[in-house]
């Protein structure tokens, strides 16, 4: 293991403990039936125990866009050709796709990051220049990666984390992705993890029929059959069937974890590269949050390895960030009823309740 | 029935279809897959359908929060006594309450309306005065209300969303409910419309033990075997089992709908009120949002015969308004979704999808 990644991993530690209690306390004080605000409190109680305050504000909110392409997209896995990851890279920085818009509402700044999309781009154009290869190998017939392709890719998402934290201040990170053919890995990742069948973590990503469906899973088992990834080596299955932004997407997780910022995932691949993460040190799944639970299968059994209940479920599947920055919104909502609403003390009617 | 009843129920129109359509066909050709934002955008197809617009902005946000009292909380269906009611009033006034907080993060003002509590506000509190009574009738013994009075909170209801519209632009309608004691009229109306036994809908309301919910369900069956509501005959189950909030939230539905204003409703009671609404005219459905489904059990069969998809899950069940104000956050950014993503076009990738 690498430098950066190994003294990120030493510097992950547990919320505060004694934060998160006082904030149940105060929940359970509240002018209100005790636990009536159900999902909202549990996720303010995280928040308050993460930032070490009862009065937590997410003032400043980043999405992390990574974007990388998947040399899987020759198999057919995808609607779309892989052009369209730069172009959707492009489409990012102009302000104009669904992630700038829903962000925008959330109050979050949008930044995004080549991880490893097939094309040069300009070095002046404004996003994270981090790429580690012009693509991935095709899984189906080689290893998607080198294990050192696979930590640098984690570095680049720690480095992307203390880029950011050099600007100025980061309440909360959100994750976000863009890659043609990347829910391929993505299900690869979690069948690896869990021993589940492709065909039961295998969705439809961008809307494939259903031979192409049927061919995805082929691509799953032949992949996995062929290179046989380690559930309990979390770089292996990164390498070997994974790719070069969800290499970034678990960065991203591991470095807001090891500097006490919460993370809020988005679907199936920002929620891959969480679990990548997570399995490389399970104490970064205490600032992670699910934003969303999408249409695609596989991303249910990744919310059940990590513990977590998404906080929304809308019948998504674009990725981007567009959960996560709807899932800020209620985030950051909760902040403010732990915060403000008052204690039956504060309204004087503390002996009404019976 | 009376006249401004009668006048509301026929301004009912329904909502632009073209516009719908055009809203969806938008949505079609927006870069990114077909479908991929859910809900979102079914959302965002209706809300432009009742503004008649493909760009709609929800700016002015107001949620109501009808306020009354229930002679049946002398049968020991709630935790809390009935003085309650008077003092969350005051609360939400003071800003201190759940509403006031979660409404703040929406951008939305609370308006509070008393239409039955069992005290004598200062005709100077800044809230809705339309008491139609001082509480209802005790439904396990006598009828709940009159069906003059019953006409009366409805008309109530429908006077406010008028005298709204006076003070200026209303772009979308929350409701909200406070009154001690008020599940049991409201799963004493969803057992009546529905056919369904009182256990099957009957919940804890603010948090009830085993014997007090058994009680509970006692009351509900006593009541519903005493006054036989005629399901078909909706100011009759409003008057027998319902509540003078209930009438009010049923007739602000109305108002709304007849202005052509969207309204998302709250928790249970709240969702009784939509409920009576569109028992009244089902014309009204076309304005209504359900913003949330709440830990009450019965509320899942009023969104069942509402034909309506609850937006959150959050195992809420406090009222007041606090779904209908995180649920306006998300029928906000469904608007800008429709309107503020690009489509193909737009972004000159339109020969990219295969």
């Amino acid at each position: 293991m690498s430098s950066l990644l190994e003294q990120t991993l030493n510097a992950i530690s547990t919320p505060n403990v004694s934060i998160e209690e006082a904030a149940r306390e105060r929940l359970r004080q509240q002018a209100r039936p005790a636990g009536s605000l159900g999902m909202l409190e549990t996720l303010s109680a995280r928040l308050a125990g993460i930032a070490g305050t009862l009065n937590v504000h997410l003032n400043q909110k980043v999405i992390v866009t990574c974007a990388g392409d998947h040399g899987v997209v020759a198999e057919g896995v995808s609607r779309f050709p892989q052009e369209v990851t730069k172009l959707m890279v492009l489409n990012f920085v102009n302000d104009g796709a669904s992630i700038n818009v829903l962000a925008r509402h959330a109050g979050a700044r949008v930044c995004v990051a080549d991880l490893g999309v097939n094309c040069d781009f300009s070095p002046d154009l404004p996003i994270f220049h981090k790429k580690v290869a012009h693509g991935t190998g095709n899984l189906a017939v080689e290893p998607a990666m080198t294990r050192e392709q696979a930590i640098r890719s984690l570095e680049a998402g720690i480095e992307i984390v203390e880029e950011l934290l050099q600007q100025g201040p980061l309440d909360i990170l959100g994750t976000g992705d863009m890659g043609i053919a990347n829910t391929t890995p993505s299900s690869a990742i979690i069948a690896a993890f869990s021993g589940l069948e492709a065909s039961e973590v295998t969705g439809r990503g961008t809307g494939i029929d259903d031979s192409a469906l049927q061919n995805k899973i082929r691509v799953i088992n032949q992949a996995l059959k062929r290179h046989l990834p380690n559930p309990d080596d979390a770089l292996d299955v990164l390498a070997k069937v994974g790719g070069l932004e969800i290499g970034g997407l678990a960065g991203l997780v591991l470095g807001a974890a090891a500097h006490g910022i919460p993370v809020v995932c988005d679907g199936l691949i920002s929620t891959a590269g969480a679990l990548v993460a997570c399995k490389l040190d399970p104490r970064a799944k205490a600032y992670l949050f699910a934003s969303h639970r999408s249409v695609e299968v596989g991303h249910r059994f990744m919310h059940q390895q990590l513990n977590l209940e998404p906080i929304l479920d809308f019948g998504m599947r674009l990725g981007e960030g567009t959960g996560a920055a709807l899932a800020m919104e209620i985030l950051d909502a909760s902040t403010r009823v732990l915060a403000d609403i008052k204690t039956f003390d504060e309204v004087a009617i503390a002996d009404a309740q019976k």
